[in-house]
């Protein structure tokens, strides 16, 4: 035993190079002098102090000679937080409980938070001093409608105080966003092309999928650039008026991108959660006119009238009380949209529409039409009801299609998308008419063919409901970057069955 | 690009050496044919498949070369529950989602459960169907008063289910259970010795320290083994008619331990899951016959009149439920319980009641006698008001502590507890009357020299309400098991002050 005080011991910092998602981890030795004298077991939440910089983490403990006992080894999210110099030492003793650990136990408990609450909540989550199970206690003492209005607002106004905020000086910033749950629904391309095309202003940041099939990043990515900085997204927009980039690396409401991190496998919807998500990325962005885009189907996100009422009246109410203009456009949320599901089928879908092909998917072309004049008809100067007009014009007369392609070369340069190696038709099992659609299966199907992550992977089907197919018809093709995967997905097809057929009338 | 399907691959599977506490972990490489055909991350719930034996557990991915393309590696939980051959080779494949991910959805969103779905809930527990983000989401919606009584009752029930049960055969078996938040408070061995004196069957299984600085079997383990299995401590029932084993051993009520990795660390309170823990112990233990020891005090567990009016309305309700016989014995929960914190401190104190000391402490022998006494009543076939004298009268002449060295040996054999090597006094900062003793600091003081992990460390104090110090004069008494941790200790100790002083009136 030694005479020095412990937690007066420096350990050597080194880098496990293993990923663990985004939350921090580090490794430590069971026979390290720091973890016996201060206690330290698996899952300890600790503090490492390297210099001025502070990481709070998780500990697991390594139980062989694979780590050395003046070591502490860094996950990939521990390392990026901390980013140590090299030779690195640090101090690490017991964390301190989050400030806002009162805060959450209150919230878990039923309380109402405050706007001081909810920004020391996002504070905590920014600087990672809540562990992984506090961010599920906080996701799951939030679910279903357990925030109120007042409590959205502050947590939207929270999640916008902790990242960048954009200013574009004077005019309308317009902005449109969709709740979800509909694949191959990539009217973003074409609404921002059209919008912009008609002089308008409209920076966009879309996700990358998270559970499903393609997010507009990924479709955007197969034909152009779309990791931009901040830098680069403001000299896209102040040249072209509008951009299409993936929000990751931009850091608008990055609160957001650290919650989703338990968010996407406890999946439980959170009205309050979702608003603050997309209006704290809207007004972070600099956005004064949004328009929601909100498919209402039963295999939708929002699934029904009730829903999508408390919903709406939700995302106006925060909306108003930050200042920002709304709108909220319904649509059919029953079947899917376009032909192509995964990540460069659609933007094939995309480009023949702003190309006005004579293939173009009509459904695509008339939602992002639909979406197109309600966001014209919002903007300040506008005469309602001209929109729908506008939008065509610039449409039909390929001005739209400059216009992307113009976005496209400043985000770095536009490619036609490519086409997977292998596909298969899956054939219908027997004879009817297409009496509903299941999207969810649609989007898994996609999934196991490989999308997003092999990104011509997916699947195209042109079937609609109240349409009749005889049994060995085929009814989609599956597209694939490896045989394997096609053979992957065409095993499921059979019990995931996206098509419920009934009678032919 | 192989033309096998993915998902046939199968691996080689390691050890990991890394202790991630009872959550399984598994690494794979970034770059392993299957972590790219099957679209794997970190964090993805994976399934392992290893000739008939099955795991579910979290992927973490190594993104440099300590891991092998095709290797599985295991955390140490994970090898635990999956016990692989050598040369094992495991398929490793998207694991399903749990069959009680449904029951735990409606819970979150506040439905009540039945005996069915709580049943399937713990039965995944069990089997680490739950990632620890979903443990925390049932904790979460658990808390506070969520749970009701039937709801209590089906987890209590549930949680006996799926762990092995005692019988031992016809007449009564008593037990007790402190609910605790009172350090020092070590009542459970002089319990134990004076019933099972007086001929009665008291089988008792206690816990470590989880978040304490001793837990009675901490306690009992510098006195004696504790560690037995289920078929050691039905020996030394049967011979000496009671025991003090730790109870992680014998798995009574095993779902329960699992729970405790994320109730430990988010600290959330919950009368359901407090009452099903305690309950499904004592049930499963065989007992007929349980006294409830609730302290009640502002820094105790239970802090005052209407908590302890709900929890015990809530064990009188399960415990009627499910047929057993429940006493609550109310007590003061406002100051520590003898002189000792800390395993072999405590112990100490323990012997000194036992061996009818000069200086025992009388607030333990008293506290001891009193429980026993009310236990003694409630037994069936017993004078009731002759409990306090038959405890004392066993207490008093010798035969207790006879009974108590008798358990001892035949749990392994007694021995003296040590003593630390080093100690430091503490001197009270100023004059005054000590007008409150906070149990929290004193619990975190004693941690902070080393207790539980050093079992001598900890700290001493005779201290009470209402005594009078002179500035200067020693108020506790710190051990340790090295200098460093002294010092650490005594480092804190002024901040950490539990002494609220008043004025001398």
């Amino acid at each position: 035993m030694t005479t020095q005080a412990p937690g007066h011991t420096r350990l050597r910092v080194t880098r496990a190079g293993i990923d663990t998602y985004q939350q921090p981890v580090v490794y430590m030795h069971r026979d390290c002098e720091v973890c016996r004298s201060e206690g330290f077991a698996a899952m300890t939440r600790v503090r490492l102090d390297v210099g001025a910089r502070t990481l709070v983490a998780t500990l697991n403990v390594v139980v062989d000679d694979r780590l050395g006992l003046d070591e502490v080894a860094l996950s990939e999210a521990a390392w990026t937080l901390l980013d140590p110099m090299p030779d690195a030492l640090a101090r690490v003793r017991h964390a301190e409980p989050a400030s806002s650990a009162g805060a959450l136990r209150a919230k878990v408990f039923g309380a109402r938070l405050d706007d001081a609450q909810y920004l020391a909540l996002v504070q905590d989550v920014m600087e990672s001093r809540l562990s992984d199970l506090e961010l599920a206690a906080f996701v799951t003492a939030s679910a279903g409608d357990r925030l109120d209005n007042a409590e959205t607002t502050s947590l939207t106004r929270a999640m916008i105080a902790v990242g960048q905020r954009l200013d574009w000086g004077d005019g309308p910033v317009l902005d449109k966003h969709c709740v979800g749950g509909l694949p191959g629904n990539r009217t973003t391309p074409i609404v921002v092309a059209i919008v912009a095309a008609l002089g308008y202003r409209i920076p966009k940041t879309s996700s990358r999928a998270i559970t499903s099939p393609a997010g507009t990043a990924d479709t955007m990515e197969v034909m152009a650039p779309v990791a931009l900085d901040l830098a680069a997204m403001r000299r896209v927009v102040e040249r072209e008026g509008g951009c299409i980039v993936w929000g990751g690396n931009v850091r608008l409401s990055p609160a957001d991108d650290i919650l989703i991190r338990v968010q996407r496998p406890l999946d439980f919807d959170s009205d309050g959660q979702l608003v603050a998500s997309v209006l704290s990325k809207k007004i972070a962005a600099g956005s004064t006119h949004v328009l929601i885009d909100m498919p209402v189907g039963p295999t939708a996100k929002v699934r029904g009238e009730a829903a999508a009422h408390s919903l709406g009246t939700r995302l106006a109410h925060t909306a108003g009380a930050l200042g920002l203009q709304l709108g909220i456009h319904r649509s059919d949320g029953s079947q899917p949209v376009g032909r192509g599901i995964g990540p460069a089928l659609e933007a094939h879908d995309v480009l023949k529409v702003l190309r006005n092909a004579a293939d173009a998917p009509a459904d695509l072309r008339e939602r992002a039409l639909a979406l197109s004049a309600a966001l014209l008809d919002m903007a300040p100067g506008s005469n309602a009801g001209t929109g729908l007009e506008r939008a065509r014009g610039v449409l039909d007369s390929g001005a739209a299609l400059a216009k992307f392609l113009a976005i496209c070369e400043a985000q770095g340069g536009f490619r036609e998308p490519p086409r997977a190696a292998f596909t298969a038709d899956v054939p219908a099992p027997a004879s009817g008419r297409i009496a509903a659609i299941d999207n969810r299966r649609l989007a898994k199907l996609a999934k196991l063919a490989g999308a997003p992550t092999s990104p011509t992977a997916g699947l195209e089907t042109g079937l609609r409901i109240g349409d009749t197919v005889e049994r060995g018809q085929p009814m989609m093709t599956l597209h694939a970057e490896s045989p394997g995967e096609l053979a992957y997905a065409l095993e499921h097809a059979a019990t995931l069955q996206p098509f419920v057929l009934g009678e032919v009338p």
